[in-house]
């Protein structure tokens, strides 16, 4: 059997014949996706990366052609020769985009047949993620893999593309890096020439592109694989990869400004959709107040109200105990939506604020025939009612729901959270909507129970507003960051900060943090000691790619836009990684596996 | 002190400003490479990535700016404010791009001092590699080094743009990958979720590119990072960055035509050099009989003769012995320098050549004055020494080297080693002479004394070609593979092949190499598997990007053009990594250093 694809390579892509290529003799290669036995008419549809055409064969014509094509079963891969000629009128398919042709097959030749898939190469069918993973190689065969594929590369041409044209290099930073044990848990990597030791992958390049900063690269890029060994949430990958930057002599507004343009033109080359800039900023605080998240999502309204001044002093002491001890109670109304909530849904809504540590949810329902109804209403006097509703804006129709915490944080995050929840239960967002912020003014620190000092919220370089240079000592909760995070319909795409280039700040950094200038040393030494030896002003960002091309495609999980990702338990399907390994691979490294429990 | 660049940001860089800058106010942002006091004006020489600009100041007009001026030290981080003004003709420095012009300066603002610097800044210095490396960002400010940046940032850009335009996808393929025990040492990165496992760090994406052919990804590319735990060579580092690219549907010429637009692309877009395509094409076995190399450097002549017919039945032993046992006679005439090679530099030849396992080095020499000495003629009839200098083309003023050797390989591999190495003393390469060429025609196999069978030279999805399958199993060592190396200056810049795509071949190739259907679904399963359901043909190759860009730049270390390398012993002196890692992150691990000494 001739399996070399040797004169009969293609010529046309088979996803992109059209009426205009009537009459042209074409040869497009690909894979079977189903053949159909018209009686003496065989129509075979070939697939290839950028589509399905339709191929046929007439027995009567060349029963040769035909008897092979009737042999040929779905995911044969086929060169298939032929003459593209308009269908009948009847015929056009105008679901396929190139259901107005066809393609008269004059030779054909198998160069390799397909067992049985084990499910169905179709966007069509519903199938199990174990299986897909486990035979991706087939998933990826699917329109919609390919799609993404593409999306993502598009979308990392795009990016290397605009920074060049600014005037950024893109430099490589290693992946064997020194283990530092800041933040989450390194992967470590044994060293067989060094035994005992070991490297560890970079959680990001953080370190290196500000030492790129100080050796006068002026603007780093680069597009780079990360990795942390975290307990797996749904969304995140052991690796993942990072649009990584980095810029010299700068402020927060350039960083800025250069990102948007970034972003500008993204959406556009990927989704035709115009950004309007410079995109809208939101302070931290406000972001909180009144959207209770730093990823606030735009795309609807239910803001969060403040009633903490009407509710003082009633005598609902759910409400003014709260305030009392220093608290708050909030508010969202949740317009025109009275009607679907009965008691039972409130019920449950109880269950999903106290998951976000709320103590409980007080309402109050305004139906359609003006009668109202309430958790709280009746430890209320009227005025102070009139007064709640009148700050909710609320009419009939309407359902208002309240948190009261003795914490703010805790009160806004709660009904945040909730606001969410509910749009995207009533369907009041638009997922053709993209409505990008900038967040800014982040805290500096916040406090670390567990640790019993104030932490980093960024990390320890980054530079603390000016204006709040002067209660770094006094009153650290105060302190604001020049840090920035770029939110897209309440998911975050990406964050950097300006750094700290002065070894004083630095050093006042450090104390504020705890560290004892042993601590400083034994952590982030040569990083002390390049800033010792003339470090510009500098800042950047990184975004994390799978998300923004999982955005921008639409989608729910990143993993349709990683071509081989991980599972939760970080193991992956296809190839059964990781796996043992042989005892003359641990001997080199002087290694043993301790006390497994199987 | 204001430290701020607020106010200060940079309008021009410092390497662009011209004559035709005259009069313009600009900011400029740098390092101060040195300063000069000429009695009440004082010179200052700011660097940023694209060059140095004289700045000045005359005491005399604004001495608050002198003083500050004057207290500037090397390395101190500027931004300056002036006006780009011509010199005077006598101050025009001819050796500096911006070298007409100067700065006068009307502000300046330190935002950040420097220590005195562990070495000067600077190309003109030697500095030892060990304190280059450990104070890499220090070195990287170095001109030389900021261009090899610059380069390695343009050839990706432009390989990257290239295959964009060509139809291919770049796809990321994972960094934690099951390891396979064959060619070389896996890093291991060991699995807290499932301990006594082990991930390892791809040595090259070659499974996962074959899987997304079977993916119908059709044509894919990556720059991506590879790991290697080998013995250091010179020329080695333990991470490594390759450009990936594998093609579907295409036989070898396709892959050769497609890489020789890219290279063409990148010799002229970075050195401004026209290569003609196609290239010329060298099989294998013309690479070894004439240049005794698979990567021949065409940049000189001294090709290898075979004497072996002249020699086979002269009384030299050495050389009639060599060719009774099956091997061979073969020279090199290193023409015109007879009169560098004393009987002291042959001796230390000899050495050079037994390194290669050659048994010795004959030799013959023709004086200028029309004398003859030889190691071997006197035991050689005159016809056949007649004979050999006719066959070497021999003139007066020339030097052959001889060697003879029962085994053909060795004796053209020694020669191979002579020739190169006597060109480099000789001084007969130019520089700036690029000679690329395809070397094809590999062999399938080589026999491995170590295991006693035949194994894969390149590995075992290569395809052998269509005129060999015949004696796959009767003739392995005649069997040649659709296997192709690209060579610059006998440097082997990428190296590729045309992969089995037929489960029945793939099956005789595995028996081939002795393996049973058991070994090769253990090392092999997933891809074995993958192939049942549709394996197009395909194809591929892999740069060495390190390397590309080394001899690019002209270099002779990839450590040049690696931002941030490791040393021989695969240690990162600027951080100390390798390095101990805390017992709590080895008990998560389920980890037990062993035996470790000190």
């Amino acid at each position: 059997m001739n399996t070399s694809i040797h004169g009969m390579k293609r010529t046309a892509w088979c996803g992109e014949l059209r009426a205009a290529d009537d009459g042209r003799e074409v040869i497009v290669n690909g894979w079977c996706d189903r053949t159909r036995d018209n009686g003496g008419v065989l129509f075979l549809l070939l697939r290839d990366r950028t589509g399905i055409v339709q191929c046929t064969f007439d027995k009567s014509v060349n029963a040769d052609l035909f008897d092979i094509a009737f042999g040929v079963r779905t995911e044969y891969v086929l060169a298939i020769k032929g003459k593209v000629v308009r269908r009948d009128e009847r015929a056009v398919n105008k679901k396929m985009p190139t259901g107005e042709i066809e393609i008269v097959v004059t030779d054909i030749r198998v160069l390799s047949k397909s067992e049985t898939t084990p499910f169905e190469i179709s966007d069509d069918k519903e199938v199990n993620d174990q299986l897909r993973l486990k035979y991706r190689y087939l998933d990826l065969r699917r329109p919609s893999m390919q799609n993404n594929l593409a999306l993502r590369h598009r979308v990392t041409q795009i990016a290397r593309n605009y920074f060049d044209e600014q005037g950024f290099l893109e430099i490589e930073t290693p992946m064997l890096q020194k283990s530092t044990p800041e933040g989450a848990r390194d992967y470590l990597v044994p060293s067989r020439v060094h035994p005992g030791k070991f490297y560890a992958l970079p959680q990001s390049p953080q370190q290196y592109k500000q030492l790129l900063m100080l050796s006068g690269v002026d603007r780093y890029m680069q597009i780079t694989r990360c990795f942390r060994d975290e307990d797996l949430r749904a969304d995140r990958q052991p690796e993942f990869t990072q649009i990584d930057l980095e810029m010299s002599f700068v402020e927060q507004d350039d960083v800025i400004a250069v990102n948007e343009g970034f972003l500008q033109r993204v959406f556009k080359e990927v989704l035709d959709v115009d950004i309007q800039l410079p995109l809208p900023r939101m302070k931290w605080k406000d972001a909180m107040d009144k959207y209770g998240s730093d990823k606030p999502d735009l795309r609807f309204g239910y803001e969060i109200q403040d009633i903490s001044d009407i509710a003082k002093d009633c005598s609902f002491k759910v409400f003014s105990g709260a305030v009392e001890a220093g608290g708050t109670v909030r508010l969202i109304n949740i317009n025109g939506a009275a009607d679907k909530f009965p008691r039972k849904e409130i019920d449950k809504l109880q269950d999903f604020v106290k998951t976000y540590r709320a103590k409980g949810l007080a309402w109050m329902k305004l139906a359609g025939d003006g009668k109202m109804t309430s958790s709280f209403a009746k430890f209320l006097s009227e005025d102070e009612v009139e007064a709640i509703k009148q700050r909710a804006g609320a009419k009939d129709g309407d359902i208002l729901f309240v948190v009261a915490d003795s914490d703010w944080q805790t009160a806004v995050t709660a009904l945040g959270a909730l606001r969410c929840e509910l749009a995207k239960r009533l369907g009041v967002i638009d997922p053709h909507d993209y409505k990008l912020l900038w967040v800014v003014e982040f805290p500096q620190f916040e406090y670390s129970e567990e640790e019993n000092r104030y932490v980093a919220m960024h990390h320890p370089f980054t530079a603390p507003m000016d204006e709040d240079l002067d209660i770094l000592e006094s009153d650290p909760a105060k302190v604001r960051a020049k840090a920035y995070d770029i939110i897209l319909n309440g998911c975050e795409l990406g964050g950097g900060s300006i750094r700290i280039h002065s070894t004083e700040t630095q050093a006042r950094m450090f104390r504020a943090l705890g560290f004892t200038d042993e601590d400083a040393e034994a952590r982030f030494g040569h990083l002390l000691t390049a800033f010792k030896y003339g470090a510009p002003p500098h800042g950047g960002l990184a975004y994390g790619l799978d998300r923004l091309c999982m955005l921008l495609a639409g989608l729910d999980s990143i993993r349709d836009v990683i071509a081989f990702p991980k599972v939760q338990n970080a193991s992956e399907l296809m190839t059964a990684c990781p796996s043992e390994v042989d005892q003359k691979q641990l001997d080199e490294l002087h290694l043993a596996v301790t006390e497994v429990e199987k």
